[in-house]
């Protein structure tokens, strides 16, 4: 197979959305999740997230991708003012209402209620959970980055998870398939998993040795 | 469905390997990648990583998550050297062989020969591409971040795409699944991905406005 070359000059060239459609689907496919939040009168807001990322598991750190805060960011601002947010996997079931929650909303206005995702509330988190998520994360802010492009990585500790004990496995591995996961390239392209194989562990090979 | 909650008080009651498989698994699945270097006296690397993040299109950049260097990191010694590094998306074909770069290798050892995989040079790299991955990015380091737990987020620029030019859609998008992807939860469960659906840009509906 005959691979093409494309390079900084071809980029430069800007053809409306087609780079930034090729970008954005160039790293890969990833779980979206819906990060929950609340702020100071009350409104909660929920935002759709590509960006997950395993930091470490001593202590459980998150990370995710926050685009630049040139234009307002509610997840950001009420995540810095409250300490608290919750990271809810989208399901296959939820992928239409998730998806809309990515249209403008206004501040002042629920992406809850605008999309008929319900609330979920439980002691000790200040902000809200997706009812119809198969897997939720209770969220305590720790740092954040400021990349060079004003993007930011936010840190987080997990402080509770919530999902269906039955979909994990004996060694401790979460079983997305058992959960609905979908997967999604870039904003727009969804596809859903199909597990394949489990591995084990590698270690060199005698053949490598020689 | 009743779901069970987990919380910190679960978690730091450590279970061997546990509760590192669970928080692994927890943030989804994506697509794995190996990251290829050279070193100063001429050893390749490969290392396998599967937390690679969109950054931002205008410049592209790309950002993936290095594990506490307490022990020797080779792809990081190497990229800070040398300020190149390529990444290599793993497809169906090359996945055994890629999953055996993750096996503790000696520094002098190069993962290319170790598993068979082949060297790829183009001009102006000083990194080498794995030849027989369908989507592969020069890219030169430009930041990194270090996280409080150690980890650190490492920020590169994309200068040049090699790719099946017939798997780019229309409005710029990869076609992932022509590219025969695979998607990876933690660091043994990989799965296969099949389309979904395209959605379209989300706006606010009459509906929600009412």
């Amino acid at each position: 197979m005959a691979l093409q070359t494309f390079s900084t000059e071809d980029w430069t060239v800007h053809e409306g959305r087609f780079w930034v459609n090729f970008f954005n689907t160039l790293s890969g496919a990833r779980t979206p999740v819906l990060i929950g939040t609340e702020d100071a009168q009350g409104t909660s807001n929920l935002g759709l997230f590509n960006s997950l990322v395993h930091l470490g598991a001593t202590p459980p750190l998150l990370g995710f991708i926050l685009r630049p805060t040139t234009v307002p960011r509610h997840t950001y601002n009420n995540l810095k003012a409250s300490g608290s947010y919750t990271i809810n996997h989208v399901s296959k079931s939820i992928l239409d209402q998730a998806h809309q929650t990515s249209a403008k909303y206004e501040e002042s206005e629920s992406e809850f209620k605008a999309t008929g995702l319900d609330e979920e509330w439980i002691e000790g988190s200040s902000a809200p959970f997706v009812k119809q998520s198969p897997i939720k994360l209770g969220m305590q802010f720790r740092e954040e980055h400021l990349v060079l492009n004003g993007t930011r990585l936010i840190v987080g500790e997990v402080t509770s998870v919530m999902l269906d004990e039955a979909t994990i496995k004996d060694d401790g591995s979460i079983d997305l398939v058992a959960n609905q996961a979908v997967s999604v390239s870039g904003l727009y392209r969804y596809h859903d998993l199909k597990f394949l194989e489990q591995k084990d562990y590698a270690r060199p090979t005698s053949d490598s040795r020689s």
